[in-house]
């Protein structure tokens, strides 16, 4: 495992992901002390929230109100998303209080594209340089491209690398074409298709295509296997993650009622400090948020570091005792 | 990933692990209908009761009852465990119904032998030769070890490779002082310790230590790495693992609440048929078995693909949508 990274960055997207598939009504105070536990626990960067029309995610009318009452953590990056002009236009009036990033997200397939979005990938690209010029204007020329089933798609089956490298391609030149660049790429396994080997042949190709450009892994936990694919990705050197706290979330979009949160951000957090990756993120802080997220949402939540614990506690006890046995 | 075995052996242990673990009373009935529908699935073993004090463990006080009213499937070996020579006792008055094994299980340290069965490992280890006695006047003359809490003690803290190889050293030197042989070696993450690294330097070690024995894997999923943990065994060739449906289970002596089942079959199944692996078992019959687990204990168990999905038949279906559309 020598292509380990030495440290990780985790971007937390919980109050993001998971808000927006609860179904109850979840008040905005209750949201507001996630993202505040979540600022205390060493994580740079929370994305906690979306500008979209609350007619069709009503679970996030609130966006104003969050961006106002959530406190602020110095060095912590305060993040939302936005899928449409008008959801930038709300997010840019409030940009001395949100960091801002010039993102583009397009899917693999054409029908998990045209499902979220009533457009082809290809006529999702063509309306890239509207977007590159939105961003120049707020002083950001390069675009982060998402990649969403970038491992497989519900709708589509399997998804091959050479499919995501053209998405790509056609990305960058539609960003060039208007005097932007590609900033990075992030993989995103939408529907809970990836494994361990499939990581590595992806991340492999696009890293082998474009070598200075860093790759983010966004990953769903619909089949058990987004711990797995992690470590997949630590193997070849990946270090940068989406993560949900608790295992919050999942893709209201992906047509089946088993879509599964992202990987939990604690069980990351916990993977990475038994194999010596470190992550800037007091474990047992995020495991405290986990359980907070829990009584937030009113049910059980996947991940399992909050009913598992940190075993650096059992490993202090473990020396406590035989410290007080040998004295 | 050049050492991955091309064929899984998979043990199921849910009925075994996951009932003594459950706090509510499953009627006998309900018992015999998942270990029948784990019968179907085309897996190999099904570990599915014990033959322990009812006293201690009031679930397993119908073993017997179990052993007369499960179905049997040519193929299918039925085996149950025993933990003292009563226990044995009761299994060998019933050999012509299920499959024995000579088992000998002992834990890596002192505290958690003691907490188990109120000896030392050493005093424990000076009970083998009684045991290879009676396994021998059943006809088998070798020692299948078990080795509990071989990759950290939540009393003891970590263990290391050294410590695991003195014990089963130990074992075997008793085996043979008495005319039997070490059989496999079966190494158990009894309380969730284990990490990938670790998996390949324990495993590696006892291989380097006994080249011709079998390693098998028991894990449990307490801090989310199980899976994780399969994919470093299959990568350095490792094709036996228990696991339970559902992931089902969870040691009742592991001294915290977040004692967590065994790795999940049908998740383990899925990862296998992903990565190419094949296991026999029928991955579809499974998730129903894990479904009926569900209802048999009647609350959510962790196991990822009973809500997930099989992703074969999201390929079928695309397959299908694209044929029609060409058509």
């Amino acid at each position: 495992m020598s292509d380990m990274p030495s440290h990780v960055t985790i971007k937390e997207v919980g109050p993001r992901e998971g808000f927006q598939f609860e179904k109850g009504d979840i008040g905005l105070a209750a949201k507001i002390s996630l993202v505040d536990a979540l600022s205390d626990t060493g994580v740079s960067t929370i994305e906690f929230t979306s500008f979209v029309s609350p007619k069709w995610v009503p679970q996030m009318a609130d966006a104003e109100q969050m961006v106002a009452g959530i406190k602020r953590v110095p060095g912590v990056a305060y993040e939302a998303i936005w899928l449409n002009e008008a959801g930038l236009e709300r997010a840019a009036r409030l940009r001395e209080s949100l960091a801002l990033r010039p993102m583009f997200g397009v899917a693999a397939t054409d029908t998990f594209t045209r499902k979220n979005t009533n457009r082809s990938v290809s006529e999702k690209i063509a309306e890239l340089p509207g977007w590159a010029r939105r961003y120049q204007a707020l002083g950001m020329d390069w675009i982060d491209v998402g990649v969403m089933a970038a491992f497989g798609c519900n709708y589509e089956g399997d998804v091959t690398p050479a499919q995501v490298i053209e998405v790509v391609e056609k990305v960058e030149e539609q960003a060039v074409s208007c005097g932007s660049r590609l900033g990075n790429i992030s993989l995103a396994d939408t529907m809970g298709w990836a494994n361990p080997l499939q990581i590595k042949r992806l991340v492999g190709a696009v890293r082998a295509r474009w070598p200075e450009i860093p790759v983010k892994l966004h990953l769903h936990d619909t089949r058990a296997l987004a711990i797995a694919n992690v470590v997949a990705a630590l193997e070849i050197g990946v270090d940068r993650f989406d993560s949900a706290v608790a295992g919050l979330g999942g893709c209201p979009f992906a047509a089946h009622k088993g879509a599964a949160g992202n990987v939990t951000t604690e069980d990351l957090v916990f993977l990475c400090q038994e194999l010596g990756v470190t992550t800037g993120i007091d474990l047992d802080a995020m495991i405290e948020a986990g359980q907070l997220a829990e009584r937030v949402v009113g049910h059980p939540l996947p991940g399992k570091l909050k009913s598992g614990g940190n075993l650096e506690k059992y490993r202090a006890r473990a020396r406590a005792t035989a410290a007080a046995a040998s004295a």
